[in-house]
């Protein structure tokens, strides 16, 4: 009898898991029979935009936190894939902040290429794991959307591949009972023309704040406010957006501020971050863990410790992404395979977390979470086949980035840097991105 | 062993069923082991407000549909309890649409007054129910919100009174992914004030396009539009308020509609509706059934024809709601109890339920449809030791408060009606509905 496994999710950490498998089998392996379900009608997890907020049209909870417009925040040439360049994918080179339909026709190609996806079941939501320690089996128990039916089966693994970014942090602050404007998480935000000519609150110092803030004043809002607790991000903003300590409390359309000044606010965005959220996994399975780059209770930052039959992919907090994921997604399939050992014993397996935490809290600053991070794709890669690349290339990449958002916070997507996968130098943009508003694919690659 | 029970949901219909049981052991009976497991932190179902939408604080789906400056949109003498007048619990009668904090603080008065609040256990979410055939129990899955905390208990009985207009019914329109502008589902509608001098389109020809559209006028918006599939609903709206054949599509900012002309919108609400949504349910459990008043295999409308062992509370599209809710608590109360036999043949409680659809089915109008859910009422109370009342006086209510809409949409809340509990004529209120901003209870109270 074949292995069983149930991959949860076919975003890019999932699609990563996908094509890991694939790729042992064109290699003439024998792999396992690999089962992904995926809630969303389509693969690509959060790249896949949905107009939708709130509930979908199962009344299931929206994946989606993407918006419109949305460039990346970071150089592609941090994430490419060291098995499909930019350039297999697009015929060149392209310049090096794509917006959305750009990198997610990205990932899509190779998963095409790979053939994988009659894998999924699509449109398919995983209701409740369970194990049973006696047969050492999983049952999945899912409900398949469209068909309006519940069904349960087993399975030897689960790969646990939903993301964490999908389930709003949502606090609340005196006075929003009676807020007379809209508020919204990060997560439904969607369109930044909506807020076009208005006063817009944002709360918090997170990407999402920089990023939104950044879409609603590029779209035409007419004032950006950002609050922080610890501190400000401290951009060099624009002249009509500025950073003031905490919320603390709102009367009517009146905000008040922890120094005691006050703002008229048409319009709350909360980017108070986003929680690991399992809701289909009991007590015993579950992982809890703060979004940090040496996740708790992950060995090697994907085997679950209280039960290694179980993995989480892209649980950490994320400098690297698509890469790895793909460098998780290898080590894993091998873990499966058998091609690799995965202590029996608990204990070594708590260590390894621990070694972890441990580095990671002896970083200083960004540049030592970034090497940090880089070190650990690099441990990984080294002991599966994934083709080996310039990881610390790809850390210096992102030292450059942060450098570049440091000078010019609304102009750093006008810079490009080389592909550490094929050494090609990216084009310029044809427009600067302040500039730029159409972030269609046809737009972008008109190079 | 005492039996057990399981209520899901502490809305109307939960807590009526709490205050079913309550009622049989103040009259000295011995009842089972009651549990209301509550998502929420409050009871009250739809009638406690909440300002989040989408997920909520724990990424649960917010159940509230609730909006601000809500007044009832029928009369109150049309829901008033017979064990529990307006008079009783306010010490005066009232005017007949009190806002949602003065029917929220009525509910809450009736189930304060009989001690059941330590039956349910709040921010609990029932996961998974499944059913032991072999047992006769059922197990229920459990996850506690605030402790992060999976559980599974056995009960004997379970009664589903989640509700069913929590779980939105969103259509997708072409366009609806380029709109620039918001789309909210009546769902996740909160505040009117946000769309004053906005153009709002609502799709539907529901309540709640009604309301809402009538709330976004109160509060100033600049025009109302509001699109239907078959018929407007041909009220005598304000001049800037119009009803539009079907949506077609959206292109920007501007829609098209059914006879070929065009309007440029700020923002679409959909009134389109909900679904009854039990993600807790497995198939074998599961009501399927469209909103109308003769549910499918609900024979009495409560009891689950697949499995006498299940209940269902308030699954009907609704005129009357908390004193029918009442009339069908008590009845499962009593068939619980062993006061009431619920057949043992299924063919039986499947000819209950052709025979109810085949009745609804033969009425002509909206007339007949009120006067069948009275006399279901009727039914119901004949049969318990629920107080009985003027059930056809209540339907005469309804009757005229049609009329009342059809003369005067935005004025028809100022008209009143008498108790058919108390005999009590509602005074007059102090303003009419449409100068009245204030939506406070104490703002209510003083007439």
């Amino acid at each position: 009898m074949k292995k069983r496994v149930a991959v949860i999710g076919a975003g890019p950490s999932g699609l990563a898991q996908l094509r890991a498998f694939q790729s042992a089998a064109a290699k003439g392996a024998e792999i396992p029979e690999v089962v992904c379900f995926e809630k969303q009608a389509n693969w690509g997890g959060l790249w896949n935009y949905s107009w939708r907020t709130g509930l979908d049209q199962y009344g299931e909870p929206v994946h989606g936190s993407m918006y419109r417009y949305l460039w990346s925040n970071g150089p592609k040439e941090g994430l490419e894939f060291a098995d499909y360049s930019f350039e297999e994918h697009f015929g060149k080179q392209i310049a090096s902040y794509p917006p959305r339909a750009v990198l997610f026709d990205y990932i899509e190609g190779r998963v095409k290429k790979a053939g994988v996806r009659d894998w999924i079941r699509f449109e398919n939501v995983v209701r409740l794991v369970e194990w049973d320690e006696s047969r050492k089996k999983f049952t999945v128990t899912v409900q398949d959307l469209p068909n309006d039916h519940c069904y349960s089966e087993e399975f030897d693994h689960v790969i646990v591949a939903s993301g964490h970014f999908s389930t709003p942090n949502v606090p609340e602050f005196p006075g929003f009972e009676r807020f007379n404007g809209r508020i919204v998480h990060a997560h439904d935000f969607r369109d930044a023309r909506e807020f076009a000519g208005k006063d817009v609150l944002l709360v918090g110092t997170s990407y999402s704040s920089e990023d939104i803030g950044s879409q609603c004043w590029k779209y035409g809002a007419k004032s950006i406010t950002n609050t922080y607790r610890s501190a400000p991000m401290g951009f060099k903003w624009p002249d009509n957006w500025e950073e003031k300590p905490n919320m603390k409390r709102v009367d009517g359309n009146t905000v008040t501020f922890g120094d005691g000044t006050t703002k008229k606010i048409d319009a709350i965005i909360l980017c108070t971050g986003y929680k690991h959220h399992f809701p289909f996994l009991p007590d015993d399975l579950r992982l809890k863990t703060a979004n940090r780059l040496a996740t708790a209770d992950l060995y090697k930052g994907v085997v679950f410790v209280n039960n290694p039959a179980l993995f989480y992919l892209g649980m950490q907090d994320q400098w690297f992404t698509f890469n790895m994921f793909d460098a998780q997604a290898w080590w894993v399939r091998d873990a499966i395979m058998g091609r690799l050992q995965v202590p029996a014993d608990k204990a070594a397996l708590v260590a390894d977390v621990e070694d972890r935490v441990a580095r990671e809290d002896a970083g200083k600053d960004t540049h030592d979470a970034i090497q940090y991070q880089g070190d650990y794709v690099k441990e990984l890669i080294a002991e599966t086949d994934y083709p080996s690349f310039d990881v610390d290339g790809a850390c210096e990449i992102f030292f450059e980035w942060k450098e570049h958002k440091k000078k010019d916070i609304m102009g750093f997507r006008n810079n490009c840097y080389r592909s550490v996968i094929t050494g090609t130098m990216a084009p310029v943009h044809h427009t600067p991105w302040k500039d730029a508003l159409d972030d269609t694919m046809e737009s972008y690659l008109q190079n």
